[in-house]
């Protein structure tokens, strides 16, 4: 890394699932709309075909007159290559196929346990959690002998146990999680304030916060825009929709099996008092599974979607696939416009050029208080040249920590059973699970036909 | 209190529920038959009768040849009497009537919801704590006032919802809780122990054990005779009685609604690893509710048995009450033998008498690592002259520790609840109990009519 | 408070030792620069002529064209009335008068031991430390009476001892500590980089550090500025100018008592690997007493000075007062230009205006990872509205960490000797100072004869 | 090891520094005197004529009649043989020989430093410190690779650094130091007990005491014998031998140059309000130089002596000898009776064969409650099969608090030092010590002799 002219220059970015649609383009799309850095990514996926598309979509951008810098893309073949000299590791992948995928959100629903998403907690999690264990651990062994002073940005889920991995196997790695889950909730309080007060125009960072607890199940303990508490505005408001719900534009925007009208969130308020924030439909995961997600009619009370892999997540691959043909063939152009992620101004910071506060998923240091040491939580973080300092976030009300902590707990033992591939340790994560509401015989039975589905991404596994 | 000639005289004992049965005559027991303790028991108990029954057997001991000491006793009709003076305060109260522990109990069977104890956690176990806490608020306002010296010993269930509240009003409090369920369990080591090997006469005070977690919830890390581990023992004898379960000779003399046969602490250690060590009942509380709490049939397969109060503890109560009326008349003799208990045996300790280690529930100090620094916790514990020092514990896995720290912070919920007198907080601590498998719908309608059946518990509640 | 228009008005400042010099105009100055900010300071000042004369040059500015705030001065003659409503409290007093500084700073002379400022730590710093304390407790009590949710600023010596006693009187206080020694360490860096690299008009604002330890021994363990880590250029800096030190151009401004060319800050760094952040004056009385302090001499050939109370403090005071005069009778003019001081942008912050990073004095949290939980410390800090969350800091080395710590339970054991009116237990701290090299019985009779210097301030105590 | 009719056999212990003559002696008589343990011992040293001494010796023992265990002595002529199979390692060696010894004490006697024993802190300590860790990292290393399981008894000054070093080398390895001050302390208190009240013929063992802090600055909270809190005693006792000071009848047989009257002792009950449990000549070593080392008035003044390594531990070595011929030759017979130690009894415990309470330097794991997580500390322990488990001390005032983490710090830097051959480090801890009251610049003289001196003890340091 160089730095001329108010520019960082020869920056090297490994882009680990270099194939990846979602994170890929808003990553590509950032860096190209940022003048101060400059610099290379190489795309690294065993899906090679894809990260050759995404090679020729970024080095489009690179042509184009918007765009305000020029980056490099090329697709490498193995982990090394795309390793070697990075400065930043970007991964996200998807930690198996739509197969398996299918099996963590639809096996357990023969059960009547239902997981709109699965890809964080619950038995569609967890299972998730193994696969990406055995995965990551050979990402942390690589970026320790190969670029071990990188800085790692994680964006695959579930992103607590993915960024806790690399630090177990690899201590030092300078490694976090980013998510945007927080982002959409201080643009909900943003558009509360429209709502309420006359005043227009405001931006997510106008509303300052305190945020703390675990990734998709993160708490504010305070916000406020200018000298106004938000807390008595979001109060008051929730009071008024509480029967119908609110989602914002941007929400209403999302394909339809991801919005909700945010009442779990109120709810969550109402009972807690303070705002959770994450979508709902990560929300009603974490908690009990007779409260949001007892069965199809009460997800539909609650004005949220279960996401159905066959039927969306699969379709939408499709017609993605053909979508994405017609970018690559210059029939479709894509619009270069701020993603709304923060990983570039992350990177930029981390470079030196500007410093500020986000929250970001790392090592416990003592800013969530309760949280055991080695946990990963999400809270505030100042991120300036080379470091990322947690900001104290002190401590969330007994009534949360009980479910935030108890969740920890089994995150770790998800990941001591990934480590050490015991499946009777899974088990006991498993049965642990707050959606875990049927008897021990059917969770073992249920647990058995989820592991033997993904057995092919369990290497050395007795399954 | 005067040493003279090796015997500690003029101990003051305040003893609240002194017209208790079980703890007070095990009580009386015990101080009969230690001779380097006497003084004088002050017994205090709202139903006075009962008091004054106890203080007639209780003299009546002192009378006898075969009692080691003379202890007098006499019947206070407050609280501030019995306390004037007191080195030592013994609480052993039953925090409502049989009307509300009916409630505590059979309420909940109508959700599916089945108890076999119903004093600890649960639903039940949250409804005794909101009374006991009010009663507890109490005591420990009128111990700082009169006798904030005085060693403190709860026997009241539950036991640490009711040391923990004591500390919470007079952090200063030297009061601790004391519990038989862990000797229970070393017990069961010495039999298996005498049934495996050629080892007979063995006490319970040959088993040396680490012991960590909360009351009813406590867990053995580790455990030995002499030099022999008994983690490998255990095992193998488990395995050996993994289908009928296996019960000690002390167990089999109890009421049969008591007994088990130790098949849900088999069945922990082979999932976990550690040596639970409570009763089956009360184990059973503790784990997801469709564990081995499922449905009576469930519970039966487990071997051990629902106590219920009307069938069981009422009819019990009646006939322990003729019972009594013949041994104050002098037609049935109690025999003075060890109860078994730890309580003289501490304050002999804490006289300066003795020291020894003993498991206790107290204050967390870091005995047990990774629990809350003020959670009352269940360790060994140093008693010496003035003087309870916890042993350090170390730490339970994450597949327990997630169990019990959840727990820990909804004891701390259910606590807050009862001192701000806060009807929501406290459905929050209900609701996040690990028997909560039902919607949150029957579970607002099951507290509302729980909490209606014990209102006149809970004075200035608004219920 | 109100919004109105991007500017908060009517803030209420109450401002305790509103006559004095220094930090009242400092103060007064960057609020008449402030446009965002507007509402009244209330001077309360035992020296009521001091806090007049003050009332009249604050309103005089409000008149003044290039003032771009009008603020409203009024003197009050009671603490309860200053601190009536107050939305800020800024608290910057001498504790006693020249006589006692006198005594701090001389009477140890005559046992060899040399201090240059005596207000910190030293036996000076103590003798101050126990008179602020008496003066403090009183604040403390007031403040929790009249307006305890008012945001505390804390300008006076000792730092550390007078942040923390208030935090010990009223733990609910949200008070902090301002001092400007890491700031002057900031622009030491700028223009080091100016000197060095061909880089112009930096601000201290550019320069990025991590700091931690106790006010006026605080150490920066990392700094940056864009990406290029300052470390390596102070190291060759210094070791070029190892002979002669360096000072900056605004450092030579100061009166020459206080100049220095940062020979012991130097030579700190090439001992202990990191950067100390004050003044070495400062620093030179927190090391043992034979290294940089054994006498004029070597106080010389470091390179700064001692500072005299009666030959500079009192004639400064003198000389001051006709500038004083000449300013209210308008015959001089004061120049409206930043202080350099952040106690504005602090306040600013805290009303929701802006929010910043900047180092703090302030309980420990966590923020300086081995200090004592309820120290106080310095590290920077994240202020926003009505909040300052530290950010974390790490730690130190332990070379350096068995200093600071050291001095942090001497501070302790002060401020339990002030509370508790205790002369032995102020001795005992007196004694483990490390400028303390002299014997046992000499330090006894410096003690007796300081305290006895100081008794008209120390109302109870027995001397 | 096996357990056969109530004896341990076959036990397997490794003696390091087998030629030792007090530490070892002790232990083949207390091995002697114990019934219930029998097996082998193998004596390593590099001075083998010794540790055939010893095992002649030894050997010896198992042929009296008086002797209850057979043990057999052998040596071996390396390291790993020693290690071999064996239970328990002990370790007692002197790291250099009476010349290094003699520039430890006597080099710094030229700069008006007196250290009586110069073993543990002060500038002797510090470089003997150094000696140590080069050799204990080699132990550690071995320990790892051939016994990691065995259990490690230090006896070697310094105690503290010996026992971290093998921690810090191997984090697993079970060992913790011994030493008998506390013990002596402990019959200090009886012996009070025995002067003032009319009891008669107790042992160490009756006075109960909580301690805390580092080895040989260790601290007794409480103290008690029976009912008896003995502060109050201990109080009455001192001011009535504040003058002419006391010493019990055991330390009146110490060779002359042992021998005090614990008037430093006494002082610092008066100054601290607590006892301190370690002999004046080491005390005084860790408290300011001025206090009681000042010069060699002042110490004759407190009534202890500096012990000339040249005048006195030489010459003592001597006659040593001689008597040892002696004894070998078996013209003197040693007598078997109880060495005071508690070494054995300790690996009866171990072995599972009692359980007690017994000081012991281990790593603070909250025991200490504000010393740092890894320091090594001495608090009581309990010892039972296969474990030692810290009782929970509580913590130090600030006033003694700031002295002893202090010390531990430097202790850290010290072990650092050592580890990393780090010259300028070592010289920080040196300068810091509370001993080194001369300027910096004699300070780096007296290092630099010092380190000059033990050269040949620090292979791979630049020198």
């Amino acid at each position: 890394v160089k730095y001329i002219n108010g520019k960082m220059k020869d920056i090297n970015i490994a882009y680990i699932g270099g194939g990846s649609r979602e994170w890929a383009w808003k990553l590509m799309t950032d860096l190209a709309l940022e003048e101060s850095l400059e610099g290379q990514v190489k795309l690294y996926d065993p899906a090679v075909s894809f990260a050759e598309d995404n090679a020729k979509i970024g080095n489009g951008f690179s042509k184009r007159s918007d765009a305000k810098s020029k980056w490099k893309y090329s697709v490498v073949i193995n982990l090394e290559d795309a390793l070697k000299d990075a400065d930043f590791v970007i991964i996200s992948i998807l930690p198996g196929t739509f197969k398996e995928m299918t099996s963590d959100v639809h096996t357990p629903e023969k059960y009547g346990i239902y997981q709109p998403v699965g890809d964080t907690v619950g038995p569609g999690g967890l299972m998730r959690a193994l696969r990406a264990i055995t995965i990551y651990i050979g990402f942390a062994e690589a970026i320790k002998k190969i670029c071990p002073d990188a800085w790692i940005i994680n964006y695959t889920n579930p992103m607590t146990i993915c960024t806790r991995i690399l630090y177990k196997i690899f201590p030092e790695i300078k490694a976090f999680g980013c998510c945007h889950e927080v982002f959409h909730t201080q643009n909900l309080l943003r558009r509360i304030i429209e709502n309420t007060l006359e005043i227009e125009n405001l931006t997510r960072d106008d509303i300052k916060i305190n945020v703390l607890g675990i990734n998709h199940f993160t708490w504010i303990s305070s916000a406020s825009y200018k000298n106004i508490n938000l807390f008595h505005l979001y109060k008051d408001f929730i009071i008024k929709h509480s029967e119908k719900g609110f989602s914002t534009p941007e929400e209403d925007k999302e394909d339809i099996v991801f919005r909700s009208k945010n009442l779990v969130k109120f709810d969550l308020f109402q009972k807690f008092g303070l705002i959770a924030a994450a979508g709902d439909r990560h929300l009603a995961e974490f908690m009990p599974g007779k409260s949001y997600l007892k069965d199809p009619e009460t997800v539909a009370r609650w004005k949220f979607m279960l996401t159905s892999v066959t039927e969306y997540r699969m379709k939408k691959s499709e017609s993605h696939a053909i979508y994405r043909k017609k970018v690559i063939a210059g029939e479709e152009k894509l619009e270069l416009k701020p993603s709304g992620e923060e990983g570039v101004r992350m990177i930029k910071a981390l470079c030196g050029l500007t410093d500020f506060i986000s929250n970001v998923n790392i090592p416990n240091q003592g800013q969530f208080q309760s949280a055991p040491r080695d946990a990963v939580v999400e809270t505030n973080a100042h991120f300036s040249y080379n470091s990322i300092k947690p900001v104290h976030a002190g401590d969330l009300p007994s009534s949360i920590k009980s479910m935030v902590i108890r969740h920890i707990y089994n995150q770790e033992t998800v990941i001591n059973a990934g480590v050490l591939k015991d499946k009777e340790l899974a088990f006991l994560a498993f049965l642990n699970d707050p959606l875990m509401t049927i008897s021990s015989d059917d969770a073992k039975s249920l647990f058995n036909e989820m592991l033997s589905n993904i057995k092919e991404y369990l290497p050395g596994w007795k399954i």
